[in-house]
């Protein structure tokens, strides 16, 4: 195998697009269903558009000055790179969204006839969206390379790819926390009104929600993950093997990975009735058995031997179990959401207290096994006899997590698209048993996307720790001494950092829902119509109040997550900065487990009880359980998923401003103290 | 100033336990008022009494086998210098329980005739406290140093300090948490009737539990911090200067500290009528000035400059900030408190997501001025150019904040004391007028203890942190690198520790709690002659269901928190431990600030409530902020406190074990890898 392999990354990125571009063609042939489907849909799909138009004209904004500051401190290559990271994770936004409304009410009309066809638009719709991650990402990179020839130049891509995912999950997880708090308090509690019933105002835009947080938002982030992954092995790859081999397993072992993903995904076929999980997994199942072969093969013929397919399978093993794992806190199934539900019991506060213990213990397990990941394959590919290629064993753990990422996201953004069908089905005033078939199609989704959250937390984990590794390279450090006062201070700095991020996304969400709250009650309030269902209300008022208030919001945690890694690299140093980084990993990963796990336990609690268990419906019991779910939704959509990108961010903008932190890096301090 | 001056030390502590015995005899004078007063203030002395004495019989077991460890593995002096440690921790606290629960009679009788002697008496109780515990941490630092002239040796009297605190901290807010949230809830909420109602069975352990946590169990953490803050400063200066300077400045400035202590306290004095937080922060301030004047003396005298000043100064600078910071996020004058009020119109999901909100903000400017602080005193002792003397720096600013700890303890002791003399006074049917003393003493004991809990926080970090210098040095590492995996795995460790360790201590509030409330809806149901006062409920019953599920709940943190340390030094490495360390501080220290800031704000956010605002008592408002309330009692009760001990111990067993983890640490992982 010689370098003209690496042409397989662009052309297996081409071969993902027109995949997705073949399903996508497949979903608009559907029908639509009645007039009124094709009216709610319509103001679905309008709304999710308005508001990705308006993120990415500040998203603009912010683009060009990032350029600007990289073409006139690092280099225009950067900066260009940097500029096509951040329009490619765009337009895989763009195009999953597009599909994702087409696909809505179109599932919606298929589950009038049964359940197997529902659920295979709705997956196509998810794998649309999930191919053009993998496509675009994949094309990015390679194509760069190969223009390129630098992979620090290359990294450009991955910091354009961050930054954008960072708005795109901040943004997206404030407007569907916003919209869905908000018409859940007023309609549901205030006014009585079901979930998703068109007399609603807010029902729009929590539908809308649903595909900026769960669509968009999911597919930046995995995006970045993605690229993130496939960039710190090559960073590390190019220093370890001179002869190009280290940049040729990554690029080729991706494109097996694209290929594997379509395969996988033709699997995802069930009989009617059967449990939609098993065809889901099965996808899951065959494209994760294709990559792990081709890396085995990949592996004897670049380094004639199985160190990297070792590297590569246990990063997998680890991903599957954590994820599992995340089944085990969150599900019904199992004793830690029961638990929650019989402490619902005694009120709302015992419920909050037994689910935040809950998250707390599921960070124990799954540390532990992050930790196993990064030993084992920092110690299977070279261990301290050469520790190069140990960091470049934990660079492609990562990997071996996200090489069926194209599936990931498919299964993952299948979720949204099913829970959006079935929001059309209510609101359209279908029959119940196609809302009983959605229902059970979203049910799946839920777990699913809980499993996602796990894996994206794992492979988050571990990519960055490998970039952290390839910034010590670039900025010409040994050590990063834990002993040294700067050092211990910039793990400090770090851990706090998802703290006040926190703090700041979890405030977003009461604010802007406080406002949809207020909008709500307003339009029952002055147009009594709408509640006796004579008046059509405002939905496109309230999705505006979402939009705003999301895009507002979003802007100061972006901009921190940029700035204060490069502060700190300039006052305090270059080993301050790697401390940053090791303490926001650490932090921020805790954080993350932490808020999704409880999230998701919360959320399923008041579902068991919901099944009758505890008094069920309407119980005491009940009313606590709600609460827990109304604090885990900022949890798990918008603070929780926020972490995986703020730790990978700051890493990446430390690893592209090496060079200037290098040079410039704690100047200040070292005058300070002369 | 020579060698000599050591002995300044032990006479010192001697000086401060007479003042206390002068104290407590003065305190046992006063009259203890009605029949009924002494025969409710028995009962809550027995109970106190009865706690000791089963946890000190629970602990006397795990002394013996460390004990033994110790002397197997380290050296039979180290195990001696444990058990003593251990046993004048214990002394302390029993010391001060004994008093503590002979004052709050004393003072509830002298608010029958005014505030002023009720203050005195009730600051008198909390002083007995304080002086106690710095005279037996001084008299045994000072003798042992004499007598064995080696730091490392008397680092065994820091591990005895550290696992009871652990212990009684862990056991004690477990304790008084259960029996508070089991009155409450049941009492309150189902019965309808007051606080401290006498009809209440559980209504005795409440009472209880404010002596055993937070006068015993804050004790024994203070003791803890105090002791660890000078053992550091002494293991540090042993290395740095060969003629004993090193040793002699923090000793002699601690014995300053106590006599500052002694004299700061007879300030606490009043008009009547005047606000008595006036005449704590005179006292408070007195002692600190003292202290400061002296360490300028003694750094000009010793080292010939004032950079140990400095040091000092900016230790107890920071400290006062912290302090002030915490009141600022806790208190209802500020902005916070009333965000979490306001926000409770919309139910307890908003306070909870709010209050959430301003633990996590309230961690970034505590963190700045913590690192703040490590950055100074470093850079202004040595700075990279005397590493050694900088770390001497960081362990002075750690004994500039905990100087004046006699005077901390007190302030903090006199809360509950002035709360249980509250809680006597309703018991015992004395009229209102006395009852509103006693509040208006006890309101600001709520806020001295929010500020002393800033204070524990800050110093803890800056403990463990010097701490971690000396244990790089026991352990003769030279670095402890970040780009090592064992390193960063073990950061990952020690950050999810923490995590672990507030989840199983919250959870075992939750449990214990479930215990009393079954126990007292059992009574009320059982004999319902106790609601109609015909008969005398089973108060024993009650403070015998908090012990045994303190005892039973404390085991497993407390044998996690030394066994954790050993077991990853033994099986990772030196460099792996050194990770733990860092990582458990720096995640330990913004949870025990996000849980404490936390828990205080929703606290107040309630009592802002019920003055009348936001609808006042009995509004939905006040049902949700009482929900708060409830997450945040163990919160800023039990788990929080518990971090700072988690964090110092773990320190504090590496150094002990350092001779055999430099010997045999990291053999596992070696042989595996090999």
């Amino acid at each position: 195998m010689n370098e003209t392999a690496l042409v397989f990354a662009p052309i297996s990125g081409i071969l993902g697009l027109l995949f997705a571009l073949y399903l996508s063609n497949k979903i608009s042939k559907e029908d639509t269903g009645t007039d009124k489907m094709r009216e709610i849909s319509s103001y679905i799909h309008e709304g999710a558009m308005a508001f990705l138009t308006r993120e990415y004209r500040t998203l603009a904004v912010f683009i060009l000055i990032v350029f600007m500051i990289l073409g006139l401190f690092i280099n225009w290559s950067t900066a260009i790179c940097f500029a096509i990271g951040a329009v490619f994770s765009i337009l895989s936004g763009f195009f999953g969204m597009q599909v994702a409304t087409k696909a809505n009410v179109r599932t919606a009309n298929a589950a009038r006839k049964g359940q197997n066809k529902a659920l295979e638009i709705a997956f196509s719709g998810g794998a649309v969206m999930g191919m053009s991650v993998v496509g675009l990402g994949l094309l990015g990179v390679g194509i760069l390379y190969i223009i390129t020839r630098n992979a620090e130049i290359v990294t450009g891509f991955g910091l354009g790819a961050s930054s954008i995912a960072l708005f795109a999950r901040v943004g997206g997880g404030i407007y569907t926390k916003a919209a869905d708090v908000g018409a859940d308090l007023v309609g549901k509690v205030e006014a009585g009104i079901p979930e998703d019933d068109p007399r609603n105002p807010a029902v729009i835009a929590d539908n809308v929600g649903d595909n900026v947080g769960d669509v968009a938002g999911m597919g930046a982030d995995l995006f970045e993950s993605y690229v993130g992954s496939i960039i710190s092995t090559l960073t590390l790859g190019v220093v370890l093997f001179k002869d190009g081999r280290g940049v040729l397993f990554p690029l080729v072992l991706a494109s097996i990975g694209v290929i594997s993903s379509i395969i996988g995904s033709l699997f995802v076929k069930g009989k009617e009735d059967s449990n939609p999980q098993k065809s889901l997994k099965n996808g899951t199942y065959v494209s994760s058995i294709l990559v792990l072969i081709a890396a085995g093969i990949l592996s004897y013929t670049l380094f004639g031997g199985l160190k990297a397919f070792w590297a590569i399978a246990g990063g997998t093993l680890v991903g599957v179990i954590i994820g599992q794992l995340t089944e085990v806190y969150t599900s019904a199934d199992y004793r830690h959401v029961k638990k929650i539900s019989y402490q619902s019991q005694t009120g709302p506060a015992t419920t909050i207290i037994s689910g935040l213990a809950v998250g707390m213990y599921s960070t124990v397990p799954s540390i532990l096994f992050i930790a196993v990941a990064v030993l084992f394959s920092f110690f299977v590919m070279g261990g301290f006899a050469n520790s190069m290629a140990g960091l470049y064993g934990i660079s492609l753990a990562a990997l071996g997590m996200l090489s069926t990422t194209g599936m990931t996201v498919a299964v993952d953004a299948y979720g949204p698209i099913a829970d959006n069908a079935g929001g059309i089905a209510e609101m359209s005033g279908l029959p119940k048993e196609v809302r009983q078939i959605t229902d059970r199609l979203d049910s799946v989704g839920n777990t699913t996307a809980a499993i996602g959250k796990g894996f994206a937390i794992g492979s988050a984990a571990l990519t960055a720790l490998a970039l952290f590794a390839s910034y010590s390279q670039a900025v010409g450090i040994k050590a990063i001494d834990l002993l040294n006062p700067l050092t211990l201070v910039g793990v400090l700095l770090g851990g706090v950092l998802p703290y006040f991020f926190a703090a700041l996304t979890m405030e977003a969400v009461g604010k802007s829902a406080n406002e949809m709250i207020e909008e709500v009650r307003r339009q029952f309030r002055e147009n009594p119509g709408i509640m006796e269902g004579k008046e059509k209300p405002d939905y496109a008022r309230c999705v505006d109040i979402s939009t705003g208030a999301a895009l507002r919001q979003m802007v100061l945690p972006g901009i921190l997550a940029v700035v204060v890694p490069v502060a700190v690299g300039l006052i305090l140093g270059a080993e301050a900065l790697g401390g940053l980084i090791a303490g926001s990993v650490v932090s921020g990963v805790l954080v993350a487990i932490l808020m999704a796990n409880a999230g998701g336990a919360w959320d399923n609690a008041k579902k068991y009880i919901e099944t009758g268990e505890f008094g069920g419906k309407g119980s005491g019991a009940h009313k606590a359980a709600v609460v827990g779910d109304t604090v885990g939704d900022p949890f798990k959509d918008t603070a929780g998923p926020a972490m995986n990108i703020l730790i990978k961010l700051m890493t990446i903008v430390s690893l592209v401003f090496a060079p200037v932190i290098a040079q410039y890096g704690g100047m200040l301090i070292n005058n300070l103290v002369k």
